[in-house]
């Protein structure tokens, strides 16, 4: 099973040029270093997810829908819409209070998570009966799960409908 | 496949009745929290995957073998193993220099980070093959991949071992 799934990781690595800066690389090996986030400063005061497994379960448990952001640490779009996530109070409010939150700087191997392309930032919500939200999209056609900064009333509005379940039954 | 995922994942969960604190409904909502580091403790000063999708990449792109602690933030042994691992300075270097470096206080779906099953803290080591090393083990037959506070000098000898790629030709 390990293997299988590097065949799948490195299709996504092959598929998603974007991605691959290597911040081990990067890293200065001996200077002192400031302690990684969790949050990587989309809300430090919020309780994220490590993994996508982690975070399925808990939307599945809680009954909250899931918010999965994928971003870059070293891309100015992905910096830019992080400072606006941050710093909006009422979007950091309802992800606080009734999301499962996970911000991923490398892709997952289930391909829902990326309906149109492996890009960053995009935002994908799954519904707490696991069902991957495609219908809940940004503004452009091209890069259907993309946000900019002036788009976070957008977000937020997106953030309502995710919370508008598909299915209660389960 | 988000459905399928579910199904491994639930089961894991079934199955790991020492896992499931809910780290999200025991904190208090409306006081300040302290960020959440990637570290978790292990060490603050190393640079930690997030994922085993990550850390199986980076493992295999920089050809260094991977290690995983699987632990609990509120179990005591997994607190004393972290004080022990995150203080030993030999190992942190090791660790540092030569690893991919993974903890996690979730299971993964990878059914061989469990190979005597899914207790904490357990240590696994996978090499850049991509082969988890089931060989390298603890001193405990009933809990092979375990490791206490005493264990230090163990893990690091076997850290030497987990060096000793199983296959250079890949």
């Amino acid at each position: 099973m390990t293997r299988e799934l590097l065949t799948v990781v490195l299709v996504l690595v092959a598929l998603s040029s974007t991605l691959g800066k290597p911040e081990k690389q990067a890293a200065v090996k001996k200077e002192k270093r400031v302690p990684q986030t969790l949050s990587r400063g989309w809300g430090d005061q919020l309780i994220w997810a490590q993994t996508y497994e982690e975070a399925l379960f808990w939307a599945r448990s809680q009954n909250k829908p899931l918010m999965v952001i994928f971003h870059l640490e070293d891309c100015p779009h992905s910096q830019a819409v992080k400072k606006a996530f941050a710093e909006d109070k009422e979007i950091q409010k309802l992800a606080d209070e009734d999301f499962i939150i996970l911000n991923l700087v490398y892709e997952t191997t289930d391909k829902h998570l990326s309906p149109d392309g492996q890009y960053v930032p995009r935002i994908l919500f799954v519904d707490p009966s696991m069902t991957v939200r495609a219908d809940i999209t940004g503004r452009y056609s091209n890069r259907m799960y993309a946000y900019e900064t002036s788009d976070m009333k957008l977000l937020l509005s997106n953030m309502m409908r995710a919370k508008k379940f598909l299915k209660t039954e389960l």
